[in-house]
């Protein structure tokens, strides 16, 4: 099991198109409001180690918020320093308080230190480990976006104590963090510094869990919270948490692309295919109840108490991505791309600036009504319904932030003799291959222009997206007849090459598998990648009284809204009102309608309104 | 407002068929079966006052359960003394022990006087009144049966307490009871001894609710929970706990009828539209949220998270019937009707020995199945799926047996001059106007027979079920055309007559309002009163899989099943397997299947299993 790598960010420029805008959004607009909501909720004053000075009390996974968004940062110092400078000059400081906070023997926590030093490496469930593993990432990202290795020495400091407290004389309190992190972490500080001992403390922790006598359960009585419930090495199907989940399988296909072990690797495709063939919305989103945040069993997915956090989306583009390393299979990328186009960009507003923690597939604001016969503290957790700038667990702003500041990542792999096209996101590859470019006008028309320039390899190969029916290509000019393998098309090429293709989007209404509950007798509109939703501010209230055939799409109108992408109007009908609560069957009537639909990431961009992916099915 | 009499249920002996069946079971089974669990569980010991000597502690509201269990045995006596000598001497025992232990100054109460006598009359919610209340019920219903009074003469020496203590005093520390139904037992215990000083208190408890500011409310920052949003003269819809609810409301129609109040029946009339056109169930339940047992909003009728206690099936009766009896519209025998085949009945097994506390309208058993992934502590509130020989709270069983104990009471009123049946329940009548019988095969075909011997009136009205298409009527051997008003027929009748009624029973499909967002796209089966289900056990697992056209009905098969009532078996549809978690919507295919319909009431009678009376519509 030979692994590959994708051709980095630093050698991908994105350009002009869809992409383009959002990533430079994320830079503009979200990565600064993000910065000021996190000075004014006290996340930076946290690791200037001044609570004593503020009285603002860190929580205790404050650092790895600011980790987060310091790992943006760097990304974004690789592309455009001079854009960066501002940013950078707080990174300075605050690894300067990191510098003087650090304990003689390298522990770093601005919350265990300040206020709770009594339970250092004491509770499982306190996110030391986790903070940990995220500081080390931006470390790692600000030594290459910058030469200076001043945080990558802290992180390493810290590295030699958790070494000893947890490899060496396993004098914590517990044997694996409640919150996985500091795995995938350590195997990148491996990567980067070359040092076997952060592979070997990476492995600890891998194989320690779920395979100790010492860890308690994150959820009381419950083995699936931070997934204790099996050890690696038997591991079949996606559990607990989703985000730690997540991060866990991304650091367990980190330590099977390392140590060559195929059996850890066909484990992952279990968990893959348990998420992928039950446990994943249409939006690419996971998690099937915010009450533990959790996977729980198959066909389990609920629209209107999704969870789908923020972070999964982006935990998920980190294991499908690490797992197309590891194998040449179309359905990773598909996966990435149901996640980019949907759960990845719901998250956060369309003017940047606010976001989602959870994204739910249904809004029914009738459900919110019912509450005032309910006392506070009873009220049924509902999502929200609008997007928020900040909010008190406000992990998944800096974790979208990092994202996008290097989307480049997740493009195109180099397989060793040749390129392999994963997503198409407009941008110039230079590569050990040779430069490459690609054009896309993709979730709008389908089409897509790879260029070659001084290209090296033999031969090319292009993801055929799922949805595609009817693929059309031109290659230097001349059509020619897919070759797919795979789910990959395979060209031959130059050194300079044009290949053309059009996957030949459509609208086409999706159902979903009998057995989960909420989508029976319903449909969702989908135009190629783009999951679609109808809301209550084109289309009235009680959005379940609407419903629709599956030849309303022979009359589809199609006008260019979203960033270019479009809003979609299909005839439909809404079940008519009626004065009495029960009524003989034979009076009820529709009436018809004509309906908007808009993309799914779209949603709750003006105002609170009641939202449906799934809408009934007119016959 | 002249208020008129239901022939008392003394007057009345049921004859055979389908509710004799049902009030034997209960006279026969679910009485001493009931007596089993609560000797078991230590009711009877409550109020034996030994938890000195057993340490058996007492629940503050076992005095009311004991209560509703030696009402129903009072009734009972009335109609076989033989066969409850058993029961009697329980009773006596009983009332001995309440004689010898109720305080100098009246106060009875046996939690209170035991385990926690420093919150006498302290606290709102811990149902002194209201275990009061139902005593007082019981007492008087076990004079009448016995003609001792001394019971009776216990509870009016605690009545005297209570008329100190909150209407001369003041000096407990609420005004109104947290759990209504000393209003409505004081106002009988007013009809039963003329005494005016109980009506005067019971005015006393329904005019200060929602109109004092001692009272704090039952749910901290709600004041639906015991009706304390508003006071009587400004009532205009249901709101609150729902038995609380229906108690107040058949206290405040017993005060209408007694101070001849035309507002306090308009305000009433206004809460029975709010119940009927927006905020009870087709089985005729209500309580829309098991988180606080209440009312919620209009058209908030979830069918797996349904409340629909079986106490409120009881207090609806109460309910219906007291508005019955303050105005002639058949509106309310429909209601009663609805509760009765349906709400009623399935609050019990068909063997007569278990209960459900809630009366799911839907069980789809893989919603439990999920909670595997959740912590216990955090598990979602579902309904139970199987009925319960006892349960901590154990209102509902024997409020259901005094309910089927005195079921005589509900079926026809006097009009003063003339009689009116409201329900068809065979039956013998002696009355004021002389004797009448009610043959009846109602619920099976439809069809009804009503005699008088010695008759005395010139008229007779029968109210026509409000699911009734084409009754055809024979009066004394010959066709007539009906004359309705109102809902009811009317017949000139002499002293001997034979009235032959056919409602013509059929099967039909109701919907219901499409703001009931769970019913939306849904149909109900219903047979005349019965509505139907499906069950797991008939059709298989995850029934929201299947949909039935509207025309299944022209290809019916009814089979003689429950109690002589028909099972239905219908053609219908279930959407086929699929392997792929989503898929293109033009791939979604049914298979013809026949599905197996039984009566609601009769639902869970065959071990766990999923149930659904809301069939999706296919086309």
């Amino acid at each position: 099991m030979k692994a590959v790598d994708f051709v980095p960010f630093r050698s991908v420029t994105l350009t002009d198109g869809f992409w383009k805008d959002r990533s430079d959004i994320n830079k503009n607009v979200s990565l600064s409001n993000v910065r000021k909501r996190f000075e004014e909720s006290g996340r930076f004053d946290a690791l200037r180690f001044n609570y004593a000075q503020t009285g603002k009390k860190p929580h205790f996974f404050y650092d790895s918020d600011v980790a987060k968004w310091m790992e943006a940062v760097a990304y974004l110092m690789e592309q455009d320093p001079e854009g960066m400078r501002e940013h950078e000059a707080l990174c300075e400081e605050l690894i300067d308080c990191m510098e003087r906070a650090q304990r003689e023997d390298g522990y770093l926590n601005s919350e265990h230190q300040q206020i709770d030093p009594h339970l250092i490496f004491k509770n499982r469930d306190r996110h030391e480990l986790y903070c940990a593993g995220h500081l080390i990432e931006a470390a790692i990202a600000y030594h290459k976006a910058t030469g200076r290795d001043r945080f990558l020495k802290i992180m390493e400091r810290y590295c030699n104590l958790i070494e000893r407290v947890f490899l060496v004389e396993g004098s914590a309190e517990f044997v694996t963090p409640g919150h996985e992190e500091i795995e995938l972490a350590l195997i990148k500080l491996y990567r980067h510094t070359k040092k076997e001992k952060y592979l070997r403390l990476a492995r600890f922790f891998l194989e320690m869990r779920g395979n100790n006598e010492k860890d308690k359960p994150i959820y009381e009585d419950n083995l699936f919270g931070s997934q204790d419930d099996t050890d690696i090495r038997h591991l079949e199907s996606a559990n607990g948490h989703c985000v730690r989940a997540l991060y866990l399988y991304s650091g367990i296909a980190d330590l099977a692309a390392e140590t060559d072990d195929a059996l850890l690797f066909e484990n992952l495709e279990k968990v893959f295919s348990d998420i992928t063939n039950g446990k994943m919305y249409i939006t690419g989103g996971v998690g099937s109840t915010p009450t533990t945040e959790s996977f729980t069993v198959p066909f389990d997915l609920p629209n209107r108490t999704a969870y789908t956090e923020s972070c999964c989306a982006v935990a998920m583009m980190m294991f499908a991505s690490r797992m197309r390393k590891l194998s040449k299979q179309a359905k990773y990328g598909h996966l990435s791309e149901r996640v980019l186009y949907n759960a990845m960009l719901s998250s956060t507003s369309l003017d940047g600036k606010s976001f989602f923690y959870e994204n739910p597939l249904e809004i029914a604001l009738e459900e919110y009504g019912r509450e005032v016969a309910v006392p506070k503290r009873q009220h049924a957790r509902l999502p929200i319904t609008e997007r928020l700038e900040v909010f008190g667990c406000s992990c998944c702003p800096p974790n979208i932030n990092r994202f996008f500041a290097h989307l480049g990542d997740y493009i195109c792999t180099d397989e060793g003799n040749a390129l392999c096209v994963e997503q198409y996101i407009s941008a110039e590859l230079n590569t050990a291959h040779g430069h490459i470019s690609i054009t896309e006008d993709y979730a709008r028309t389908g089409k897509v222009r790879i260029q070659g320039h001084g290209y090296t390899a033999k031969s090319i190969s292009l993801r055929v997206p799922e949805w595609c029916k009817n693929p059309t290509v031109v290659l230097d000019g001349k059509s020619v007849t897919l070759e797919i393998h795979n789910g990959y098309a395979y060209f031959a090429v130059g050194a300079e090459f044009c290949i053309d293709l059009d996957f030949g989007i459509s609208l086409s209404f999706v159902s979903a598998n009998p057995m989960v509950r909420d989508n029976v007798g319903r449909m969702a509109l989908v135009r190629g990648p783009v999951v679609y939703c109808i809301e209550g501010v084109d289309n009235g209230t009680r959005l379940n009284r609407i419903e629709v055939s599956a030849d309303a799409l022979a009359d589809a109108t199609e006008i260019p809204d979203f960033h270019g992408l479009y809003s979609v109007f299909l005839p439909a009908y809404r079940l008519k009102e009626s004065t009495a609560l029960y009524f003989d069957a034979s009076q009820s009537a529709c009436e018809p309608i004509r309906i908007k639909c808009i993309p799914y990431f779209a949603f709750a961009n003006r105002g609170k309104s009641d939202m449906q992916v799934w809408i009934r099915r007119h016959k």
